[in-house]
């Protein structure tokens, strides 16, 4: 370890360089472990045969171990209470570090490890039987495995005692400093704002969009959006696009931002879309600042701004009118014969059709949301004990009837849908999705106030600027900024609604014309 | 851990049991952070962007140390010597895992950690500066580096005094139980029988190939290469091929086995061969025992005897005659433009074409060997100190002159042409291709003349007894038999040259109208 740059123009002697120095070391080595167990999630979902599942298994949690007894040695604690003492001697960056690291050894070390062993094993044992259940339409076949989950996500909060509410550190481990009520809040702000909207729209004539239903070449869907992604910022000296199951993104250094997609060949929206929806979230990552790599603080600082990311790119940029007038007569030369007879407005109104559909992943921009807050409001109520696991699916078609006028026949399309509740924690996933929707508005019209020509520009396929401001305000800071305080410094307020409803009633107001609200 | 199988069955209580179990806990750790390890350099090689080199060679060494670390653990080798104390009350499988991790073992703690960093430094300097010199055929350049490689070289051997040769160590390290003296026995043999007969071939009118120098379609290729593999036995529920610029073959598990592979558009021989080559060797990982998965007993036994592997399917079965009879119809099919009127005895002759060459690993099955040699005889000239590092150039041109017939223009094509010497030690590499190439040949005659019906399936393209056979012999016992063991157990006799040469003077009497020798 050299000399630490932030001794060079001091003037004092700063006796925690040396401390700084040792605990750099040692971070270094937790995210190295993590990187590598990371490469090993990567190529199981991309390239590795079948024979080699049990022994990846075996691989990743080895390295997840030592990850994790790194991060729970007491001589780190030790460390970070040394720092601690001399704190105002320390520069903001090494100040930052300490609050950070402190964050992750204290949530770390919170829980007893042989919990952590009896809620892997339960996860993993709670997955394979829900891999069988969700096609078999079975709820019954899962509700012991759901109810001792949700007994798990209760001792798992109970580590984090005193809490406002059970949900609360399940919130806090993915999006520091939001509470359950301020989502109960916002959450019913955007209920009465939005199911009228579906109401008013399920009204119209529905957007056509059979016509897209043709096979487009698989080669070619991928190589579009990866263009795109590449000329929106995404630097691919530093990342690449591969197929999996389910898209996702995944860093492995500054230097190594991975994206995947899937591609249906009948359906041209979703390669596409996923493309740009996981390159949103790699060029946040790889947009933080390279000297905070190797620490906790080179990463993205919480989901649900980086939820607003990928929600950004994918669409309030990309499903947006300019920047079709742009992109679509290259869409058209490249697919001739499927798009070569389709005025620009149709496909921009097949890429925006709202319609209420059973599975979150499926749904419109309009829509997303209910589904949100109708998992959030369950889970809440599951870990409150209002709810029993046994009455989720009548509660799960009450909501959908409810929100969206439609009820799923069954709970195979309804609450067996989504993975997170059956390989994990129940509490913490689902609210970073709506808030990530809810930010990505709100950063926008700050760029746009701050460059009134990004429009102009994303109708050329320009996108130097928002993505310079997105950079400068939101991916170099990494972690060294508090999630409330990467939105209040960059937008001029805390986390507010008003743009997003602005943007979904003018763009969706047009598209459907609805009534002004 | 639960109860070892070889309990089950014994009469008298075996103390040793849950010295064994603690044994195998430590030794599938090792296993596990090397497998990591291997994923990782896989990634590097096939995938990974150019920007995740930095950050690459950090995980990579650190999963390196921590596996060394756990290899040298002192606890380890208490552990061996309980065991070793009641070695009589051991089953035959764990007295063979308790012999070979004694061997490794021991080996890892004669190396000082502070000379493996020493020498991973130097050896990666050394690599840096090669890439330089070797394109500029630049000498002079890579001579300091070269003198400290040849220092370490001779530290290396030190730590293993004492020794019949200073090459020893490295040479054991490789084939286990090969000596210098029996290596130099039986390369003077073999070149007293290859040069003669490299001269005969070359009065001989070159076979032609200049016709196939024509562009074959990539994906075809390796399309048509891969396919061959599998029917050959390479399990691709358990292994895939990718592109890589050197080919070589990695495991992370019994059941993930990889291959690489290169194409040249305009070569088809060269991506073919390179794929069976490297399917040879994954087949005898993939044939190992799956029960010896996570010991030291899981992987092949020596490079020697892997190399045989790749050989065997690579050139005893693919460049033989029966072989092509069966595929070559479906390869005029594949690339009937350039095949189509191309008669099978012409595709037979160009690739087993003889030509005295410069680059090693261009060369033919006849000249092969005399480049290992020269390649041998010199680096035992270096570490013996008979030959200084400033003379090799001139020692290289002598020797492929006398050997060969040809020399070098430069440096650059001569001495300065494998990575061997520049990226690692001095001694211990080469010897085992011509074992290998010696070995694939002994062990494809025990198997004919167990299954006299091997070609007459090979004609017809399958290759199941041979492969069966392989498996019994070689494969299955992973490193559970020593190298010598293997090759006495399953031919019959020590290894021997009379195979090989009776199967070169066969197969080039033939196809070089040579005299009867």
């Amino acid at each position: 370890m050299s000399k630490p740059s932030d001794l060079a123009g001091g003037t004092k002697p700063r006796p925690s360089a040396a401390i700084i120095a040792d605990l750099k070391h040692r971070l270094a080595e937790i995210y190295d472990l993590n990187a590598a167990s990371s490469v090993l999630t990567w190529d199981e979902a991309t390239y590795m045969p079948a024979g080699g599942a049990a022994a990846r298994g075996r691989q990743v949690a080895i390295l997840r171990r030592l990850a994790h007894e790194r991060l729970t040695d007491p001589a780190l604690g030790r460390l970070l209470d040394r720092l601690e003492q001399s704190a105002g001697n320390l520069s903001a960056d090494d100040a930052n570090l300490l609050r950070v690291t402190r964050r992750d050894f204290e949530k770390a070390i919170r829980v007893p490890a042989e919990y952590v062993a009896r809620a892997n094993a339960h996860a993993s044992a709670s997955y394979n039987a829900w891999c069988r259940a969700r096609p078999a339409n079975d709820f019954a076949a899962i509700v012991p495995f759901l109810e001792k989950t949700l007994e798990l996500s209760r001792e798992y909060a109970s580590f984090f005692a005193p809490f406002d509410h059970i949900a609360a550190p399940m919130i806090d481990d993915a999006d520091e400093g939001v509470t359950t009520a301020t989502i109960r809040l916002i959450f019913t702000e955007l209920r009465h704002a939005l199911v009228p909207m579906v109401r008013a729209i399920s009204e119209q004539p529905s957007a056509a969009d059979a016509w897209l239903d043709r096979p487009f070449d698989e080669e070619a869907q991928l190589g579009f959006g990866l263009k795109i992604a590449a000329q929106m910022g995404y630097d691919l000296e530093r990342g690449r696009l591969d197929k999996t199951r389910h898209p996702f993104c995944t860093k492995f250094a500054s230097g190594d931002v991975r994206i995947t997609t899937r591609v249906r060949e009948n359906d041209i929206r979703d390669a596409l879309f996923s493309t740009l929806h996981e390159a949103g979230h790699a060029m946040y990552e790889q947009g933080v600042n390279a000297a905070y790599e190797g620490t906790p603080l080179g990463s993205g600082v919480s989901s649900g701004v980086h939820e607003s990311q990928s929600r950004l790119w994918e669409n309030v940029v990309a499903r947006s009118r300019p920047f079709w007038e742009h992109y679509y007569p290259t869409l058209q030369q490249l697919f001739a014969d499927q798009l070569g007879a389709v005025p620009l407005d149709m496909f921009y109104r097949a890429i925006n059709k709202v319609e209420p559909s059973l599975i979150r992943t499926d749904a419109d921009e309009v829509t997303y949301n209910l589904h949100i807050m109708l998992r959030f409001d369950l889970e809440v109520g599951l870990l409150e004990g209002r709810l029993r696991v046994v009455d989720l699916p009548e509660a799960w078609r009450a909501g959908m009837e409810a929100d969206l006028g439609i009820a799923p026949p069954d709970d195979r399309d309804g609450c067996l849908q989504d993975v997170h509740w059956y390989a994990g924690n129940i509490g913490g996933a689902f609210q970073s999705y709506t808030i990530g929707n809810i930010l990505s508005a709100q950063f926008f019209a700050a760029a746009t106030k701050a460059h009134p020509e990004i429009p102009t520009e994303i109708a050329n396929g320009q996108f130097g600027t928002l993505h310079s401001w997105l950079t400068d305000n939101l991916y170099g800071p990494g972690r060294a900024l508090k999630p409330d305080e990467i939105v209040a410094r960059s937008t001029g307020s805390p986390m507010t609604m008003a743009p997003y409803l602005a943007y979904l009633r003018k763009k969706y107001g047009e598209l459907y014309q609805l009534p002004a609200s």
